[in-house]
């Protein structure tokens, strides 16, 4: 199936023929731009910088320039997308390795809970006596009739539907209705979907869900092809601030990737994009407000007000997603600053892990967000955590693939590693970094405040850096290690003031629940010997996956859960840490490591 | 002020230096196309067909095809806009005569009824405390809380604009409110205005209302930009059924007809598009379908269904309209057939005219609307009456200039004629060529079937086919007599079987209203002669101009009129004249002129 992402000001035609996809590409930008705003999984670990060399493409035909100039190979070398500008209509293969996997969405621990079989959207089937001369009646008005119950409107979009709906099916036609309104129609028979969506800053997850039994018939995961403006929120607020067209430029990037999960998650169930009548998404606040078409200045500036923090019901096509004419998205509620509706989401598929007891709910990402629980008060806050615990920007990060360190120790005094598939060492993966971390400070290569110990044999020194050797050629540096720590004090600090704002301390806490997927593969000793977790007794941390994911699925199945998340986002109360006198002295002391390893 | 209708499809270019704008042409399109479509006011006497030549204009720089050859004058020569095909950018001037004057909107005879002023849209300003980090509340919420009323939602075209707004006036906002929903944002102070449209098949009337004080600003007319498409709504719906993109075309058209209109209106007034926070439009069926982008095909077909009859908001925005973004436009209930939200409006206009007596109502037009109230009944019908009463397509034709004959007479057995000015006898304007018919039967220069008598010395012969010589150069023809005979058998006939269906004669019709433009200058006593017009008591008929754009302002200024027009609607019963079997019988008989001349 060959998608065209058509947009006037994008010109050339990038043509992928290995994933049969098509996209609109702009004079001068890079292929990987291009690629990405047009939802083609092309791997960019450093966001297109320039600096990881994991976006390797072949121009099979068209023009391209590369500053790198042609070198051995011709036309038909390999080179880096990012690198690469679009000059002409191309021909573009992706290396293999470049290629980044469809990722099954995980929904956490916990779905094996049965969904909600409480929707929204009701449908009702209808079939109506044809016109005549001396029975004109428009069909709209034909139908409603027919329906057997009180409708206030029927929407434009769903009356454009209408007439070609009845006269090539019999006279019979679905409607969708949200509360009293019509707001589509299809043809009879046909699968009743709902598409509940977790965009994170790295990754988004979408489930599609059968609206009718409950059930989730599929998932998939991609990266957020928003991340060739920066890794992290605020490069890419400041990319929509800054850059003409640029939140535009965001928007469109994310709407493309979302409208190509949808059309691959109908195609492998085979339905129609527009038996999709319902759809929830989750998300940070800088990614509800890039979705919906928000504004972000006065988000990405002190005091970091958000536009709307309530729920939203919007047009799917204000949106510009592309499913049943006429249905609504609800956008999740937020609770503050950058604690948005993915967060809420997680409170929500944990609600019967912290109900009753002192809890703390964390899912730790590129921006982490923390909620205290206790009695009927919930405490909320984020942090910006960077993608350093999870491999990104880290000198040697790579994917999990054969070659890739998963495991680090230190056998008599000297670093030994374990790879995937027992291949050469060529990178470390996502899950291993925090791992190394705690094992070299444990070992004494890395000092307390962080410094690698430039007398042991495995620590060397380039262009004034040093770095581990974990491998003849995977070196973990200096700089890496200074990610690392200021991601995990960044996190340490949000807790400990959020217990501080309760008058509570770590102890208290009777469960630390650590939801989202980097949370279901962090090791929680790693962690609390670091520093990252406080000090508690093992079997009080639970590890719950994508609890997010699961809360959004739960919104869309059933009403309870959708007005229960909004509750729980108005009842959060946001504690802004900029506001709190100790945090930055809080913040320094926690860039240190224990004095004692734990 | 230059204005630039942009789509990706139209490539060039044309620029119109007298009247300050440029509009965008498709390769191969005709600049008369293209012109109209962009709202640019070029006269097109004979709707783009080649027949008239009254779309003169001259191409003073730029690449065209004129299948009429270079000729004499050559690049700079005079040519017909609808033979000239655009073929890159050009500079195009338009022949003095070839633009159609800015008509002054009338409201018919009522207007010094004052408006209402209860109209649907609230506006309520607020100040809110500016966020801190201390206080950061969300913009929306904060407003929300300012408001001091209840509001269930605020929309997401208003949420996008607010925090620019608020930031760029003192933490000022204008809210505008329909029911408990928040749909737009506006800065503090401008104004709050409305907009009524009457969109006819051949002329468009927009008025623009300032909602607070019910007061009239400023009214607009202009040809329906969709007649380069078709003179008659068939036509049009063929248009919209057969080509690629034909129904987009015609929705287009009146879509950038309708923009500019409210541009000027505004411009007029000093005031911004944004200001215009509601719309009704009323239009025949087929008008409104094609506004609102609703399929014709069922339409144009018997058993001639609409999509939908009842009256529908829709958003502005997904019309195409220009105004306050999220503002709604409400198209007006239509009654049946082709009988449509203008009749409705029409009889809100008049309704304190025919309340309590027997009584037609009739807008004349391309199509002629009528209905019949008698007691608490109203029978509605429409017929094509083509346009050849308001002297389109009569080979004569032409618009109120000097030089154009506005009275024909027989003074001694010979035609006698009088033109605009005195000056020299050039054309037949629409509102003699009623006068003209009466006179030439009156005189028995034309038979009761209809013929020009062959021996009177005032008819002549040109190619086989008859003609009475008005002048030495207006020739008035038999196929422009049969054109009015077609017209008044159909307005007569269903004149006729209405009364029958209702039981009554002619005579029993205690008030004959005439609405609309052309109502307002027809004489009644050629209507009568013609056969038309029953031969009632004069002082029966009431000519009150246009009822429908006083009854559409109405519903803007006054929500109870919004609702009567609703039940109007809802109340009156369309007659299908095709399902009553004398009328085809009585159709031919009518097409005969009235024995005895009255």
């Amino acid at each position: 199936m060959t998608r065209v992402v058509f947009d006037p000001h994008r010109t050339h035609r990038l043509h992928f023929p290995d994933l049969g996809c098509e996209v609109a590409g702009s004079e001068g930008e890079t292929l990987f731009q291009a690629a990405r705003r047009g939802g083609v999984r092309i791997v960019g670990a450093c966001g297109g910088r320039g600096t990881c060399g994991s976006c390797m493409v072949r121009v099979a035909q068209g023009h391209v320039e590369d500053p790198e100039g042609e070198g051995s190979g011709g036309h038909h070398r390999w080179r880096r997308a990012c690198r690469t500008k679009v000059r002409g209509d191309c021909v573009v293969e992706i290396a293999p390795r470049s290629l980044a996997p469809v990722a099954r969405a995980e929904v956490g621990h916990d779905d094996t809970r049965p969904l909600g079989r409480d929707p929204r959207v009701a449908t009702v089937d209808v079939t109506v006596t044809p016109p005549s001369l001396h029975d004109p009646v428009a069909d709209v008005e034909r139908v409603r009739m027919a329906l057997g119950r009180p409708v206030s409107a029927v929407e434009l979009p769903a009356a454009r539907r209408l007439p070609g709906i009845l006269r090539g099916h019999a006279w019979s036609a679905r409607a969708r209705i949200m509360g009293d309104l019509v707001f589509g129609f299809s043809p009879p028979g046909g699968a009743t979907l709902g598409l509940a969506v977790d965009l994170g800053t790295t990754n988004a997850a979408a489930f599609l869900i059968d609206l009718e039994s409950g059930r989730r018939l599929a998932a998939l995961g991609i990266e957020n092809p928003q991340a060739s403006w920066g890794a992290d929120l605020i490069s890419r607020i400041n990319h929509a601030i800054q850059a003409a067209n640029g939140a535009e430029d965001l928007r469109g990037a994310i709407v493309a990737g979302l409208n190509t999960v949808v059309r691959d998650l109908c195609h492998a169930v085979g339905a129609d994009v527009h038996d999709v009548v319902d759809a929830v998404v989750c998300g940070n606040t800088a990614m509800h407000h890039l979705l919906a078409g928000l504004p972000v200045h006065q988000l990405g500036r002190a005091p970091f007000v958000a536009a709307v923090r309530g729920g939203m019901d919007v047009r799917a096509s204000d949106v510009g997603l592309d499913i049943c004419p006429g249905a609504r998205i609800h956008l999740v509620a937020n609770i503050g600053g950058f604690v948005g509706g993915d967060h809420v989401t997680a409170l929500l598929g944990t609600e019967h892990r912290w109900s009753g007891v002192t809890a703390l709910v964390m899912d730790i990402g590129t921006n982490t967000e923390i909620s205290l629980l206790s009695e009927d008060r919930i405490l909320s806050t984020s942090c910006p955590s960077g993608p350093a615990l999870e491999g990104g920007h880290i000198s040697c990060g790579m994917r999990a693939a054969d070659g890739a360190i998963e495991r680090v120790a230190v056998v008599d005094g000297r670093v030994a590693v374990k790879t995937i598939a027992n291949k050469k060492a060529i990178g470390l993966c996502g899950s291993g970094v925090l791992d190394a971390v705690a094992v070299l400070h444990g070992a004494g290569i890395v000092d307390h405040g962080g410094r690698l110990i430039a007398s042991h044999p495995d620590v060397g020194e380039a262009a004034g850096a040093r770095f581990a050797r974990l491998a003849p050629e995977v070196h973990f540096t200096q700089h890496d290690i200074r990610a690392v720590q200021l991601a995990k004090a960044a996190i340490r600090t949000a807790t400990d003031l959020l217990l501080r704002q309760a008058g509570l301390s770590a102890a208290a806490v009777d469960r630390f629940i650590i939801a989202g997927a980097f949370g279901s593969y962090v090791d929680i000793g790693s962690g609390v010997a670091i520093g990252m977790f406080p000090d508690l007794p093992r079997e009080r941390f639970e590890q719950v996956g994508n609890a997010a994911g699961l809360g959004v699925c739960r919104m869309l199945t059933d009403r309870a859960d959708m007005a229960r998340a909004e509750e729980l986002a108005r009842r959060a109360i946001y504690v802004e840490l900029n506001t709190i006198p100790e945090f930055q002295k809080e913040f320094l002391k926690n860039i240190r490591f224990p004095a004692t390893p734990q």
